[in-house]
């Protein structure tokens, strides 16, 4: 069993194109032994984002502090926030936008896809 | 894109041999067009515990609140609260019990695995 704190994992600018404020903690990962899917946690700064974007991996999220509008390729505008849960298909087109005055953070779980 | 709130996922009794307290939140399943692995969440209130059990699914566990014992094989004590992340993997012996005053409540990933 291996067992950490999420203040322990170091944190990293979202690589994205266009993110702005936006980190990422990588809290389970093959590293510790995990072989078919992987834990985040993200969070987003006032004004920060994540710009609408896409790939193979599905998303499981669940949102923990704060709240943001989701992106999507819809009209509809989305917001989420603490105790929601996201479900996003592989492909999907999605992003998150922090109009907020508070962090927004999340988890996200993804697959690890062959290479 | 699916969207929903934790308090709106119905609340089962977790029928683990031996559990008292517990409940269980399948948050994300196959149900939302999860095929590879599913998100729930667990709640275990003070007094409440969920015995020393295994199986082939590997967890990938955050703790969203509370404190509680993570009981294993080993003798090594293991205490996790609200940050905490553990990785539990295939056929490890683990369990739960709450010996605080508050809930116990954490995510809990495991895979979809063949039947």
């Amino acid at each position: 069993m291996i067992k950490k704190h999420v203040s322990d994992v170091k944190s990293e600018q979202v690589a994205i194109n266009g993110a702005q404020g936006a980190t990422i903690q990588w809290l389970i990962t093959d590293q510790d032994g995990a072989q078919r899917y992987v834990m985040r946690r993200f969070e987003i700064k006032p004004n920060g984002i994540i710009p609408l974007h896409a790939h193979p991996e599905e998303h499981e999220i669940y949102v923990l502090s704060g709240q943001a509008t989701i992106l999507s390729e819809t009209d509809e505008t989305i917001s989420a926030q603490t105790g929601d849960i996201l479900y996003v298909a592989p492909f999907e087109k999605h992003g998150y936008k922090n109009e907020d005055h508070h962090p927004f953070s999340f988890l996200c779980v993804i697959p690890l896809l062959p290479k």
